[in-house]
């Protein structure tokens, strides 16, 4: 076959970086007016999503935010860290998700040994913060998150800055870049040291967008899928399904405690399809009285990762109408 | 984010290359039992399919066929051509498929211009095959593929060799390789030479993986669908349906002629959800007598490429129950 190249130069083919950025673009372009993401009253089409993310993107950049710097986040499952997902590599930093339940000195260890510039963080969580912040030995610049449905009686002002008003600063119009390179950095998750410091683990954009078209492969996701975000964002970008969901132009649903009555009832009001969660979840649901469930009216596919649920959790989950798909993630290798 | 490297670098890592070859491995592995494949009274199941390609992959490489070798098939969609999106591959070597309405003259332009070391042909095309061979100037290996279904009144034979017993001369254990880069040539197709000398296509690996994701994403394709092959496999390879059934564990059910009422029966029989079809398809199938046609059990999805077909058409498959979705395909660039 001497008259083609065989062996196309990647270096010179003039490709489209695999990047879940992408994903995003394409739902604005050819789904502008669908619901993207819904959480309490709160409601965005995914031209609204691509307009808050460009602008936050926008804002990150006018305080220096450049390719290669660490944007950390400290959520809990608010539209906020899911646009995270967009407006961090936008600018070509990189994501920083922090578990939520970390003391102090874990959170300081992070934001220290990330380098981050920059912190993100739900007033909720002010008490670890604050002490993180005092140990930590470099200014940093703190976003509040603000969230009327934070617990009121724990919340206080950590930063200057607050994220509506900060994302108010960025321009709508600022043209974000696509990565140089697909195996640029895109996420930057810590284990939670139990065996010793926590390690980083660094997600490059190539394998995020071939978890997503993996992932719907595998769990046979359809298009407008309506999700619910059960498992953490902020826990191994919340399997990927920031990314994967918008791929499909699914709903995100998202839900900030883990709560079952709860579950149940947005179940029913945005007829989700689709969740993932901890074993643990699945024990909560099963186990809940009675009056906290709901009849479904679909069937409800759920992914459950880790050790095994025993048996009899399976058959309770399908007897109440869930269809439960184990699976195996090694997210995490040194 | 210094503690890590952000810029991984593609060389040192030591990733699997994306490669449409994974799907039937993952196939054979996970769904050894399910039917893969169907003709008539044919039906392979994955670990069939996978042992057939294996075998006929060693037979090709006991013969000298490596690296960068073009194979050519010149055939009708029977599970030989399906077959060698795999087998052919799997030795290194790269996938030519002809169309069967060309001309001598074209025909042995292409394998002369591809430097084909091999030609597996249907025998009813021995007309203008052995024309084309009359004036080529090398010798080429040719394997004939001897179908009962072909028409026999045409049927004569070409070659020494028969895909069967060529087939059984390979190795079950054959220790077949992945490519060594994702942007090796899977495939080499050739245009019809409409303005001048056919010219070639190259396909590389990861295309052809990621055609395969993406498509499943846009046309929203389930697993375990059922796939009638309408549109030819030597033709742009068949829109990379022989990739991306397999991926989706759905089932090929092979079509050798376009002929409506059979295409009706194969829906009904094997209850067909997708299949791919030029415009002239779509009127063939809306015009066609109403003794030919089926009134069909469920949804059928259907993917027309090319120019888009006038509205009375759609409107008119949407009466008979089939879904129409037009796409384009820039698949043919110089």
């Amino acid at each position: 076959m001497s008259h083609y190249d065989t062996n196309l130069d990647k270096n010179k083919a003039n490709h489209v970086p695999l990047t879940p950025l992408t994903f995003l673009k394409r739902a604005k372009e050819i789904y502008p007016n669908y619901e993207a993401i819904i959480y309490e009253e709160r409601n965005y089409t995914w031209a609204e999503v691509y307009k808050r993310v460009v602008k936050f993107a926008s804002a990150l950049t006018k305080i220096g935010i450049k390719k290669g710097d660490t944007v950390s986040f400290l959520a809990f499952n608010t539209p906020e860290i899911f646009e995270a997902h967009y407006s961090v590599p936008m600018t070509g930093a990189v994501l920083n998700t922090i578990n939520i339940r970390l003391d102090a000195k874990t959170i300081s260890y992070i934001l220290d040994h990330s380098e981050a510039k920059v912190l993100v963080v739900d007033r909720q969580l002010h008490g670890e913060v604050k002490k993180a912040l005092k140990n930590l030995n470099k200014k940093i610049t703190i976003i509040d998150i603000n969230d009327k449905y934070a617990d009121q009686s724990k919340l206080e002002k950590i930063g200057d800055l607050e994220y509506e008003s900060f994302l108010n600063t960025g321009d709508e119009n600022y043209q974000w870049q696509m990565p140089e390179d697909e195996w640029q950095a895109i996420s930057l998750s810590y284990t939670s040291g139990t065996t010793g410091n926590p390690k980083g683990v660094v997600y490059h954009h190539r394998g995020a967008y071939l978890m997503s078209t993996g992932s719907s492969v595998a769990w046979n996701m359809p298009n407008r899928l309506n999700f619910l975000t059960v498992v953490p964002m902020f826990h191994c970008n919340g399997w990927c399904y920031p990314w994967t969901v918008p791929m499909l132009n699914g709903r995100t649903i998202c839900l900030r405690n883990i709560d079952i009555k709860k579950i149940f009832e947005l179940i029913d009001k945005y007829e989700i399809t689709h969740f993932g969660g901890a074993p643990i979840v699945l024990n909560m649901i099963t186990g809940a009285p009675e009056s906290d469930k709901k009849k479904l009216k679909q069937k409800v596919y759920v992914l459950t990762a880790g050790a095994p649920p025993p048996s009899i959790i399976f058959k309770k989950m399908r007897a109440l109408g869930f269809e439960v798909m184990h699976v195996y993630g090694l997210t995490e290798t040194e």
